[in-house]
């Protein structure tokens, strides 16, 4: 008789506790298979999540440290990073993690596959994109079964500030953000609709809906973060988890995250439906001649740095 | 027509943004005012709560650095600290924070007076029983209004460590840790029942039960997550929070907490019915001698630095 | 110091019971008035919840029968119908209620008006658009705070037809139905997205998506219920609570709903943004040539039967 | 790869649609299996929910009338009741059902062992504890995996009954009604605590607080309900889903419930710690000599016409 639902969460930084605290506050999962290298700072947040338990309306099985027991989970969660190299990071680029996590990613893969783990494995470990695609070759996974969330935080960012201009709930806003969860993704605004127009016709409309200075906005909107605290940890939180309950729900919600599309060779984010075995269908979206040009721009940068890391990682 | 439910936090550190995550993630709220000093910080903590909005199931207003917004607020919560102070802090005394915390609590406590508050205020911030009593002369509000989240958090360790060795859940077990929280708290063990037992009857029975190693070991609880992180903030989150839903909802729920005891002139926890106007009922306990005892030492041991700080403060 | 939530329901037969029972089931407000003609049925069913609130997570006060109550109240809920007429109903037509609702909505109208009410007033009472219309004059309240559910039922059960077919989380379609919540109602295909297309594209290529068979799928939805149960409830309930929450938390979520156009002089359903204020802004629909005229036909159906029993009522 | 938390209810009258109306919209389960033999009836309800799954926050998936997929459920609820027989019931004598639910306890129990479920059987049909040990019998499962809800409706109409004279959260009061979930159960005064005083102290103290009131108010709770609408189903339905949600997330929380008990050779309640496997551990409570024969005597009763009907459906 296995737990009705298991979620593992690898790496307990910043992103990785915000992620399986609101797993554990919400009561979104049975068991939490928590794992980190530094098992001081891991047993002291397993302590915390311990005490909150009295006061929390769900109860949650807590483990830690096991690899073995990611066997029969429902989906684990790579939310493994370097702070360290966050910290030094002037150009805001989401690479400067890349040596770092690559090696990591091939351990934690390794493991996880090991561990005889056969549900979805969702990264969101940055360079995502890349690490995700690594994560897939090491853990022997079907490509359906490993996801990124990509661009689905990027997409919460572009309702955000839609929903901000429009005064609109950012929930009513549909559309897209695409491409690389780096500086070379893109707001789709040819998929953006809002109050049940393409937010082009509307911003033709209104001066105050510029939608240049939106999609700087969008691009921005994780440095505003980043520079005020260091870090950024509870927006991407809630889209790992968005994704995370997607999988355990069996749900066929559409949301953009990163998978493998075999035209491009590489993963990369655009909508998918997401249900228990991972990506059930793609979404071929109809997009403009220029927002096709910057995905595949966006997918080949991907899928260089990719081949590199892992011709590095199998030499 | 005012807003259905207002929580205001004060204090966007680890404790203030753990608190308000559970508030926004949960749709425990729905309007948030968010106050810190440190604008930048608190900026990049809204930004990123607000880069959740599209992935959550509730809907939550966020506003920040408005004292205004106070006015009619249901509860406001002060979780302000000074993390370098915690940081230095070897002998694992709340009273390091002291001299900072008193005089925000008197800066905090004025300006929301001045906006006319007159919810429940409920307060986090350590030395919690004094800072808890300052904050009552400075908002001016009756002291049922004024409410520290107290011993509810040792409590919870109790009830962890009693549910750890007897595997029950913690919500299982029913009794209370008692007095300052800080180091002269301890557990009420005439209190606590588990199994429909005294645990004292169950302790005599079991030797796997030791109530002096427990009792060291709740003490001990938020040290192991301080070395390991250097602070705490998931488990008096979730505190904080059970006690502010029982506020909001008027539920006249049993919660141990540090509210104004008459009769020691000061606040000190133990058990209250929580509802709308903050402590609805005093409970009664009855407890041994020597609890009884450590019970009125700890309430001195706040009295005394509570007329210290408030005649610096007022000097 | 008011009540943080505070929800009333008129009406306590099956629908009133299903939104009281959603309400207090998810904690979704903290204190729910309960008013019905019938003392007997209404204190079974108020007695039936209060023996759930010891195994509930969140508490919620009950108040029964009290109109004066619903003076601060966020948010009123009119359910009430009449069973009876609904089961000798053989031609599925909403109006055999309206000679019976009608009277009812004048009295309940007039004396929530008495009772100061001033939040949004949201009716489900068949037939809906004329009853809300009716409770807009009876309550006096601006068109703006009083809705009715319209057509938020039948566009969810037109997702659910799209759902079916195609595989996908019904949240993940769009669009809507309008008009009348009633036999005149349709579902506007042009506004309809599903897989980031048209769905009118989609059933180009796709021969198993017959939208005219959808189409009445959708309108039939209701009886394949009724036939089997007498009534229909959980939908609703669903659909009144959605609402509801938007309300009270203030969201601007884009909801189709029942308000007042002053084009077509009367209350049908088409999308708006909901807030705390009820109707925040009214969403123009590019349709197609025969969805507007369906609307405007639909919208001249219940303005003459609106007048004509406003008449009946004023006479 | 199979679905995360799975229940099957069996019965869709008053109380199984009840029971399935929270876990859907509370997101409670990722896939209900809805059975009944009433196909018409099953089909209605089943759409009505289907209905609603647009305006929820989760999704569940339905599936109907398929015993083979309860195979691999977590738990599956029996709520099968004869309502006509209900409402002929003119001495509330839950027996009345008993010739009806025994004989569907032996079919639904035989179906069940067919599917090969191991999960954890919850029993509400009545007369539940007869019932329940029916299930056991003809499911063969393992005592421990077969659990009626028994006295935990009993035990929160005793807690809603002292909360309401002494203006507390009926959560915070603490205790149990005991035996047969029918006309000899008893409230368990010695086991009862609120405030943290025994409330045979408080009764002692307080005159308003009269226990054998009390008594008769608990006992005759369902009959107000009862009579004003012919049927009970919310707070039984918060009972069973409490149950559940022990069992799902395996939390080993305190409950009553009915239970197979050795030393007395029947089902009757009591409390237990309720896991993954159902009964995790039998509590020992200090009754009184007259707890102790009331609970004997309820035994005796139970056991009695279990023996009569296991023989009658043997035969």
């Amino acid at each position: 008789m296995q737990m009705a639902r298991k979620v593992g969460v690898v790496g307990l930084g910043h992103v990785g506790t915000a992620v399986a605290n609101y797993l554990l506050f919400n009561g979104f999962t049975d068991e939490l298979v928590l794992i980190d290298t530094n098992e001081k700072k891991l047993n002291a947040e397993a302590t915390d999540f311990a005490d909150a338990m009295a006061n929390l309306n769900a109860h949650t099985k807590i483990t830690v440290n096991d690899y073995q027991a990611l066997k029969d989970a429902d989906v684990v969660i790579s939310a493994l990073g370097n702070i360290g190299l966050q910290k030094d990071n002037k150009k805001h680029d989401r690479f400067v993690e890349l040596a770092f996590n690559q090696q990591a990613a091939k351990e934690v893969g390794t493991k996880v596959k090991e561990a005889g783990f056969n549900g979805v494995f969702v990264s969101i470990s940055n360079p995502c994109d890349v690490i995700t695609a690594l994560y897939q070759k090491f853990t022997g996974l079907p490509t359906d079964q490993v996801i990124g969330t990509g661009t689905l935080l990027d997409s919460a960012r572009m309702k955000k500030a839609v929903a901000e201009v429009l005064q609109v709930d950012p929930r009513s806003v549909s559309g897209y953000n695409l491409g690389e969860h780096g500086n070379s993704q893109f707001t789709a605004w040819s998929t953006v609709q809002v109050f049940d127009q393409p937010i082009t016709k509307l911003a033709d409309q209104n001066s105050a809906l510029n939608l240049n200075d939106l999609s700087e906005k969008v691009r921005a909107g994780g440095y505003t973060v980043y520079h005020g605290k260091h870090y950024t940890n509870y927006g991407i939180a809630a889209a790992a988890v968005h994704l995370t309950n997607a999988i355990l729900s069996d749900s066929h919600e559409e949301l953009p995250a990163s998978y493998y599309h075999p035209e491009y060779e590489t993963y990369v984010s655009s909508p998918i439906i997401v249900g228990k075995k991972g990506v059930v269908k793609e979404i071929k979206l109809d997009l403009t001649a220029d927002e096709r040009d910057k995905f595949a721009e966006s997918a080949k940068y991907i899928k260089e740095r990719f081949e590199k890391a892992y011709a590095e990682l199998t030499a």
